[in-house]
């Protein structure tokens, strides 16, 4: 069975790359990342969703001592119904997806995994850089490049099977694979409830308002 | 003053080109990593040199729970007087300078330094992968792509000043540029004199061979 490596946040879009790569047959170890964020409530959700798809979870301590981000750093608000008025917000953490995708590759080519598998989405984003398609291209020449893996012909793959995708559209190709949005944790804060304000909470709830359901993490924590 | 981010790792090549990037103007801070290899002289060490050259040392752990390199792995023995003998030895690490260099973007964006300085080197060299210019080049591209400094037309530099230098040159430039080569540490190993016979001591013995010195870190143990 041929093996991938998946970099699961605990938000919709990771969750779905998850449960897409395992309907192309791929078996999974998913990456979670402890890299400071502001709340542990995203690595615990993730690790629920990993059981949930039978897939093995390993959470990475990232230490990142610079600030620079409102999600490594606590005196820094994250905006709130702010949505597309920074072209790149306050919540973008330098180089985040790189390093992601560094240790994702040290991962796959160790443990003799064909592909790594990003929840990437530059449709309904918040303007991330390293969200974009173009980014994606240029990690992959890196990865040809610079492992043994690619210097022998056999590159690793780096798949972002929602990259083009909007968040209807991963939304329902997510349900239709079964994949359990009562536990995804979109929001930047770590709350009871999602925040309702913060661009992820945002682009989330447009999403569900879009395909006409009731977003099933909030009906969760209500119930 | 402009600023920059040095991947330190204690040995020859690091050194050299943190004394270069003092020397080309920069206010350096040094990113030392440790990443589980076989021993912690080298870290020692790159502290030692980063003092020597007035510059600020972060070490940053680094989690590879995953195995697969002889010098992560101490169930696989470094290979001895094999120099040249594969074409990528077991001492590769997957990916590693893919991890270095995206935390020293994400340091360099964060703290707002201008360049990354590695001491790569594609010539006198075991063989990695990522050590070669068209790495370096691909890593560029995801540099320019992947970061808020990219996106906004003012992209991070990764300066690799010693790739095209033999070892004997990188020596000479070292020399001249005060570097305390007594302070470096190469060897893979982590016994108290450099073990002679691994890629990294050959390759050393070898460049000062050349340059008609005694390697001024043996003459110190020996002392």
């Amino acid at each position: 069975m041929k093996k991938a490596v998946v970099l699961l946040s605990g938000g919709l879009d990771s969750a779905t790359s998850l449960y897409w790569a395992r309907a192309q047959g791929y078996h999974c170890a998913c990456l979670i990342f402890d890299y400071g964020q502001r709340h542990r409530k995203e690595i615990l959700q993730a690790r629920k969703i990993a059981a949930c798809a039978k897939s093995k979870a390993i959470v990475l301590p990232i230490h990142f001592p610079w600030k620079g981000s409102a999600l490594t750093d606590r005196k820094i608000g994250v905006p709130k119904n702010a949505l597309g008025k920074t072209k790149i917000p306050s919540t973008y953490v330098p180089a985040r997806n790189t390093v992601f995708l560094s240790f994702a590759a040290a991962c796959a080519e160790a443990t003799g995994a064909a592909a790594i598998i990003i929840g990437a989405n530059a449709v309904d984003f918040s303007g991330y850089p390293d969200c974009r398609p173009s980014y994606y291209r240029a990690m992959r020449g890196v990865i040809r490049r610079g492992t043994k893996a690619g210097a022998q012909g056999k590159p690793l793959l780096i798949l972002t099977p929602l990259i083009r995708k909007t968040k209807p559209q991963i939304i329902r190709l997510g349900i239709k694979l079964g994949v359990p949005y009562q536990s995804t944790w979109s929001c930047y804060q770590g709350g009871n409830l999602p925040c309702g304000s913060c661009d992820s909470c945002l682009i989330r709830a447009a999403g569900f308002r879009a395909v006409g359901l009731q977003d099933p993490a909030i009906d969760r924590k209500k119930s």
